[in-house]
Order: structure tokens, then sequence, then C-alpha cells
């Protein structure tokens, strides 16, 4: 139930291997069942009327929930999303960033379950909550797979 | 955003209106956004292999959410649950009663959205969360009917 | 990719299994990656206002996606629930069957997912709809335990 | 019960609407109740591995259920996404297009759901699933406004 990876290792790894988007989100703390990640928001992110877009909230919850698998399992770990719920409940603000806070409630053998709150920076209103379910491999196994 | 009905007043309120489960339902503790609600659990909560049923946890966030909007909104309130997303990830304990702790993340004029966590008592590793919406009538309107 | 059960074993196996409840479920149809499923509606399955309560509902989805699992794995299948999203769009008819139409979208080595959608028998408009996500245990293995 | 809005006219307006992204989205057939879209997969629509990104996913299934609802609304439709469940079943081929058929499972006065079912071309196993709902505003009213 310790961290296999602390933040700056974290942050260093998903650096590596998400390369395209590394600059998009900030480690901002991390703890043994909770990670707190910032989405850099840029136009790219936003959609028609200014707000940050559905599937950059998608991107921010998945990447919470993974970077959290990956700092108790470490770089080896190759979890795969299997589902996800989301509720979008108050318009984001485009000129700041989003703040995530994440919680991972189950790590099992094959299977994990995290959950996200987003909110806008500097808001205690949250504008969209996630679940993400993740597939993990095996122990020795190569990949998940999709099960 | 203050409470229409207190901790009393809301379990006379459900108990009038759900006489045919309100034995089933304890609420435990009230503020503004969270509700911790305790299903008494009975043999006819349970499926073969003497676990918590599914439907019976599915009943138990569907009662917590539609009680704090009660509790907010008053008597007279008619929300309709419209959506649900539920991850299972512990057997729940047959033989220990049910404890949900719910949070309401947006009451709207239209939309309401309550999270809730649930745990066999005595123990702090969730069975199970749940993501409950409902529809809220329009004001002066006589009822959701579904949008 | 063919039944191992076919609908009469299916219907006896469950009628074993599930003994408290097997006068609710009728299996109507069945084929490698379809069936229908019908709901006998009775008092315990209304809620107050008269129309078949979300418990029931989630009852019948997951009884569908379980018992083509069944069909497909046989007897010594151990599928658990992990998750489920369910809509609510229209208000059930509370003096009429429901009818369950269900295809089952993966069956993979760990996990299989089931789509539902229920009708008030004798109306075409969706009442409910529901995902079912279920972890299957390794081969070989007692149980999936809940991944 | 009609449609709007034809394919040609919903496709113009979408460009209108969209134009960073009109091209990556082409709909291929429309009725009443379904509406069957191409996501023209291209590098920025992958992640690491080479298939097709969850956000890509998400984008495609918000924008079918979006334009459906648009064929049948018009123009002046504000609907705004409140909740969305996925599936993630295969692994996408990052070398084809998406495609994906949607059904309008209900379009109500403050309410719509759709279905979506998302392939990799040439393949008949579906890659994700996804449910999207939104909130439509009042006839007359500025915007749904998240509820």
């Amino acid at each position: 139930m310790s961290l296999v990876l602390n933040r700056e290792e974290l942050s260093d790894y998903m650096h590596q291997i998400f390369p395209q988007v590394h600059r998009d989100f900030v480690v901002e703390d991390l703890t043994e069942d909770k990670i707190t990640m910032r989405l850099v928001v840029e136009d790219r992110h936003l959609r028609p009327g200014g707000t940050v877009s559905g599937p950059s909230m998608f991107g921010l919850a998945d990447v919470c929930v993974y970077a959290i698998i990956l700092a108790r399992k470490g770089r080896q770990s190759l979890a795969v999303t299997t589902g996800c719920s989301m509720d979008f409940m108050r318009k984001p603000d485009g000129a700041r960033d989003m703040i995530a806070h994440c919680t991972l409630l189950k790590l099992g053998k094959t299977l994990a379950v995290g959950d996200v709150l987003m909110f806008s920076e500097g808001s205690d209103k949250p504008v969209a909550r996630a679940t993400m379910t993740y597939s993990l491999p095996p122990e020795g196994s190569a990949a998940a797979a999709f099960g």
C-alpha cells in the first residue's frame, strides 16, 4: 500500500511516455490513494463558446487515474481503460486551468477504479465528475489487452 | 443553501411516503450537502452467497440522493431518477448493515447530481460507489415527468 | 461462439440457482449474442405511484446479462457484476410486464459487457437502458472475486 | 417526429459551428432516430501505441448525439451534454477511420438520450459503446445552462 514512484519520478515518467501532451498535465500532489492534477488550459482544449471541451475533461480524468496506478504499480504497469462515467455539472471557465482531485477507490489484481472531481481553478463548485475503470494485466503477462 | 427539513422531519416524511420500506433506511446524519444513510440489512436484501444484492445497493443509493433533495427542496419536491452509474468493488458483508455516505454535487433548477460511497459497517474499504442523477420539475409545475 | 446451454437448459439452471426469484424472470428468446427476458411484474416490483421500481429494473438488467453469460460459458460460470450504467427515460406501466432485449457486446477472457433495452410490454418506446459489466474468473480459478 | 434538417443541411451547419473540427466528422447517414458518423482518423486522434485515443472516441460519440438533436430540433438548438457512460471493449485500429452508429432513444422536452456503438471501419466487432445525455433548454429560453 505504498507508492512505487514519488511525485517527481511519476512526472518524469509521464513526460517520457506522453511526449505530445506532457506540458498539458502537472502532478500537483500525490499520496497513496489521492492525486491532484492540473490541466494547463490552452486554446486547443476549448470548444465553441470558450469553455473547456468534453474530450479535454475526459482526457484529464483518464490521465489522473492512469497516473496514480503508475505511482502504485510502477513503470511496467499496462493498465487499459475499460469504462468511464461522467457528469457535467457546471460550465468550466476557459480562462482558468482545471484542477482535478482523484481518489483511487480500488486497486485489485485485475481491476482498478478511480473517482475524479474537476474544478476551474479558484472555484469550489465542481465542474464535472468522472469515474474511470481499468483492466490490469495479470502479473507477469504482457498486457491487459482489453480483458 | 440551507435545509428545509432537518433530520427528524426528513425521517418522518420518508416514513409517510415510503411506508413499505421505511424500516429499511435510517438517516444517520444530515448536513446541507451530505447525508449518511443506513440500510438495515435483512434476509430480503441478500442474494445467493449471502452478500447484499445489487438491487438493494441501487435502492440505497437512490434513497440517499432522493432524501437529500427532499431535505433541501421540501416535501413538495418531485424529483425523478433519470440516470445512475455504479461500480461494485468489494463483496458486501451480508451479516452487517450497509452505511452510505452521499454528497450532493449539484442541485440546479432542473438537474440534481449526487455521489454515494457504500460500506459494510465497520469497514473503511468501499463496497460500491454510485452516482445518481435526477430531473427536477420546473417551479410550479406538477412533476418532472421524465423530461 | 455457440451456446453451451439452450433456452430450456438455461431456464432450468436459473431456477436452481435463484430459487427465490425464478418466477419473476422468464427467458423468452435466446441466440448466441441476444437474449429476451420477461419480468413478471407483481406488487413487490412497484414503487409509490404504481410504476416499476428502479431496483426491479436494475435486477432485470443484471439477470439478462448474467443469463446470457451462463448460456455461453456454462453452469460453472462465476461472473461478478462490476459496473452498471442506466438511463431512465419513460415511466414504466406497473400494470404490464417488462420485456428486456439484451445484446452481449463483449465476452472476453476476463471482461463481459452487455447492453439492455427495457420496455413495458406492448410499447415500442424504451422505458430504460442499461449497460452491465462483469468480471470473469480466469479459467480454472475458483471465482472472479471482484478483480 | 420528422427531421428539421436533412443530411446536407446538417453537414453544412456543423461546418459553420465547428470550423476547427469539421473535417474530422462526416455524416454518412441520417434518419429520424439514427445517425451514422465517420471519424476521419488522423495522427492527432491517436495515442501512444497507435490506437485511437479515448478523448477522440468521447468526441465522436458526443458529436453524433448532438448532431441528431440538431437535425430534429433545428439550428437554434442549444443542447448541453450533462452525462456520458462509455465502455471500451476492443483496441481500435489507428490505421482505419471509425464508424459510429447512433440511436436517439429519447428526445423529450428537457432531456435527450442517445446510444452510440463505434467500430473500426471494416470490422463488425464494436470497439466502444457510449450513452450521452443532454439537457435541452425550455422552448423560448436562451440556453440549457447546465440545468
